[in-house]
């Protein structure tokens, strides 16, 4: 906060943005938001991120906020919020934290039921509201006498949900004056002594019948902030632990007692049988769906056990509320700890790169070459398909992220997510790979990462079409080819300066690509891999579900 | 209709569309809608026209509706129809009559509420049928006994209100049996006698009355399949006649009695007069919004003078319900014909091109070589922004079509728009006249007119941002500028085989580039044209509506 109050009800928007640790927004301009991007560029602490389309912005605040905690979204009525929609929807779907902003028509177009473009002509203007509303958790039309408390409601809301929020923000509504000084709303879940008391009770009881301890925690564990108490767990006793694959960057995977990823009966053996067998799993933040757990061939039975959500928790089958997920995972590291006789720890070996062999490039080999490539530190985003299965199996890197879109699974989401990603941090290299159908999804984003000076090692998997589709139905069908585009160009095409820019066909131009590309830091890399038809267990199992 | 009935929903729902004289499917499969696209492929009257983002998709059926009168889209439940909404919702705005079938989960997912991916995984599987809702004319989820009546009664909705409609079909309803033959349901409106007769007698009363006589012409006369009449009437007798851009294909330009171009305050002079000032203004399917009406400065009363609307008319104010378009024009006709004294004609003189001098290009001098260099029968597509106003505001040859989106202005519309419209009619030669800011939205469809053999003109215009953005607020702020991309190689680069490329920076320069593209018609041609800033007061206009 500057020591001025702020003059506009869109600066006080964007101070309650950057109290939130947001500091870029992404959007498109339209006539009806202009004077607000005006007060963008002057906010102190706020950097405008223009993109191609607005789905590419929704998908880059998306990204920002896995990284950054919150994110950022402004876009013009109706035609340029509805272009983001499937990308709110996904934040939703993924428990991604962020709000969208749509300015629109002044209150007196409200009033006079004008006939404007971007509307129906039939002076509704709560429509794209109402639209909004089913894929948001929380959402409100801002009036210049409340602007400030709904502002703080609703980013509450969104908060405490880790969802996207809606603002249908009228022009003449973000130029006025704000009113009220807004009273401060306490973000986040605070937890409730007497539900964690009783929740301590349980859990203790239950730990002390159990033989062998299994913890599987997921992505919620980010999505609520409670990566440390996880550490904190893990570190208490030797407890073997694995993710879904949407729970990929949560652990130190060179932990010996990290299991690797569980997929339900795509799992190792080894990990099923401890995941599934445990005299007591644990599981912490998990989301169960069909492209996460093998089609939902998860074994164990989720109705016992100790099971910690967002806000409340369960031991077999008895719910305790008001138990956060970051003070649920804090109780178990002090019960874990205080325990006499710790399970034996048990690993399974780490999934054998493949040998650096050469030839015609296989998936397998692709998906090696680049997790050993991968450094400390990198964003990596798969998009959902081959790419995130592939890469989801490998072991990567402590402190590595991992950005992918299993649950909503829209595909092209990675490219401009990556985006957003490293502009949430600079210090991280970002590294994508997404197939030639995704990335025509999305590709004009490519331009934006150049005009931001980030330079990510992007892994485009060229077989002309939908592998993951050809896995599913038709592999032989007209409908899972796509349009053949010359990829090699297509950097320089759409404005990235001096890209380094490479075709590999077999394993040893892959890496040695990648190992150019890790020397060449200041230029994007585009890696061309032309690869043949995969297999994709994990992959197919989804469709297998009705 | 094939002689054996059709086995399934899938093909019956096919059949139906092929009907309304659909022979082409846009949209990009996902999952669950592999197996009807299997559907897709084995119709014998259905081309599958798959497109690089659902988008695009939607846009290319929107603009093969605008041509061969119907559209349809498929996508996939959640990620896809999302994706698409947005040109659905334009579609709407512009009552442009199609489909959007969603295939999604079988109902057996939603019986057991599984997590699957493209959901919220909450077992609500109508949430995004209720966000369609808003978007268009009917809607509905597809159930096995009711399937054939419900296609029927949704479809007739879409043909009777020209707008979208939109079918959530589970998968395995798509591939149920049809158990119940279809009563085949009317579409199109049916005059009411009564109804009929009464505005006859008003409106013959009124054209008595008045000394002169002009005609507005609007868009919905295309939408609701008043084309002939409109023309039968302007054949009946001398009647000075006008359409806002918004009607621009509606008349032929070369009748000494078509006055141009009416955009209220915008109008030229002679034009303005005649149609505010007559004694007597028929106005048929005119729609008065904002971007079309010189910013709501039209002079006429529309609660005066003789009015046709899609299923109604008005004379004086008085209103007379079941009177479709087409019968209202017929009637006028003949009352025209009738008449004894005709109304002084008046022709204001053609728009004269500018000379064809040479210099650094304007927008001017753009959009008037452009007009010199269409040829009756060509698709003109010019999207939304100086684009359209300058191509709008053109004579152009008889017989020409024009592609633009004034209502709901969405930029990026006209590139997949012209796509659909070109494989709704391959006699038509494709000219797209489009800014590079709008061009970057939805770029990835250029690689789709490759893989049908279209080969449209498309001139680029490259003012490095958005043009009526600047117009309207912020001439040199960093938000309107955008990233520069190297034009002339994108064509290549996303899949266009062979392409004319060229740059242009004068006059001279571009007219020919363009006679070079017409002599090379296999070719698709992309021509660069560099100019500077525009001033547009028919853009800037619209922004001064509240």
């Amino acid at each position: 906060m500057t020591d001025d109050p702020p003059a506009t009800v869109a600066d006080h928007l964007l101070d309650r943005l950057a109290d939130l640790g947001v500091s870029h927004v992404f959007g498109v301009p339209g006539d009806y938001n202009l004077a607000f991007l005006d007060r963008v560029l002057a906010h102190p602490r706020m950097t405008w991120v223009g993109t191609a389309n607005e789905l590419g912005a929704a998908y880059a605040a998306d990204g920002y906020a896995r990284i950054a905690g919150f994110g950022a979204l402004l876009t013009t009525y109706g035609v340029g919020e509805l272009s983001a929609i499937n990308a709110v929807a996904g934040s939703y779907a993924e428990y991604v934290p962020l709000l969208h902003v749509a300015v629109g028509p002044a209150r007196a177009a409200e009033r006079s039921g004008a006939v404007l473009h971007h509307t129906f002509g039939d002076a509704d203007f709560e429509r794209f509201a109402r639209v909004h509303a089913e894929v948001v958790c929380a959402h409100a039309t801002l009036r210049p006498g409340t602007a400030a408390d709904t502002i703080d409601r609703v980013l509450g809301t969104a908060v405490r949900n880790s969802r996207p929020a809606y603002l249908r923000l009228p022009s003449d509504v973000a130029a006025a004056p704000v009113t009220a000084p807004a009273r401060r709303s306490r973000s986040g879940p605070t937890a409730d002594g007497t539900g964690l008391a009783a929740f301590t009770l349980a859990a203790r009881a239950r730990l002390e019948r159990a033989a062998t301890v299994t913890v599987l925690a997921d992505f919620l564990v980010d999505r609520f902030g409670a990566r440390p108490e996880l550490t904190r767990l893990l570190a208490a006793g030797p407890l073997p632990h694995a993710t879904p694959v949407s729970g990929k960057d949560l652990l130190d995977e060179g932990n010996p007692f990290h299991l690797g990823v569980y997929s339900g009966a795509f799992s190792d053996p080894a990990v099923r049988e401890l995941v599934d067998d445990a005299d007591l799993l644990i599981r912490a933040g998990v989301v169960l769906a069909d492209t996460t757990s093998g089609g939902l061939t998860h074994g164990f039975d989720t109705a016992t056990g100790i099971g910690l959500g967002p806000h409340s928790a369960r031991v077999d089958g008895l719910v305790f509320p008001d138990v956060p997920l970051r003070a649920g995972l804090a109780v178990l590291a002090e019960l874990v700890a205080d325990r006499e006789t710790p399970p034996t720890p048990l690993r399974t070996a780490p999934t054998a790169g493949a040998p650096a062999e050469d030839g015609p490039l296989t998936q397998d080999r692709l998906w090696n070459a680049v997790a050993a490539a991968v450094r400390p530190g990198d964003v990596v985003a798969a998009d959902q398909g081959t790419a995130y299965y592939g890469m989801a199996t490998r072991r990567l890197p402590d402190g590595t992220r991992f950005l992918g879109q299993p649950l909503w699974g829209s595909i092209g989401y990675t490219l401009p997510a990556l985006l957003g990603a490293q502009l949430a941090d600079r210090s991280r290299r970002g590294v994508l790979l997404i197939g030639d159908g995704s990335a025509q999804m999305t590709v004009q984003e490519l331009g934006t990462f150049g005009r931001h000076g980030l330079a990510p090692v992007i892994v485009l998997v060229n077989n002309r079409g939908y592998t993951v589709e050809r896995v599913i139905h038709g592999p032989r069908a007209a409908y899972n080819e796509i349009a053949a585009w010359d990829w090699p160009a297509v950097p320089a095409a759409l404005g990235v300066r001096d890209p380094f820019v490479a075709t590999v066909r077999t394993g040893r131009e892959l890496d040695a690509a990648l190992d150019r590309a890790a020397r060449t830091p200041g230029r994007l890399a585009f890696i061309e891999a032309v690869t043949g038809l995969a297999t994709c267990h994990r992959c197919s199992a989804a469709s297998r579900t009705p």
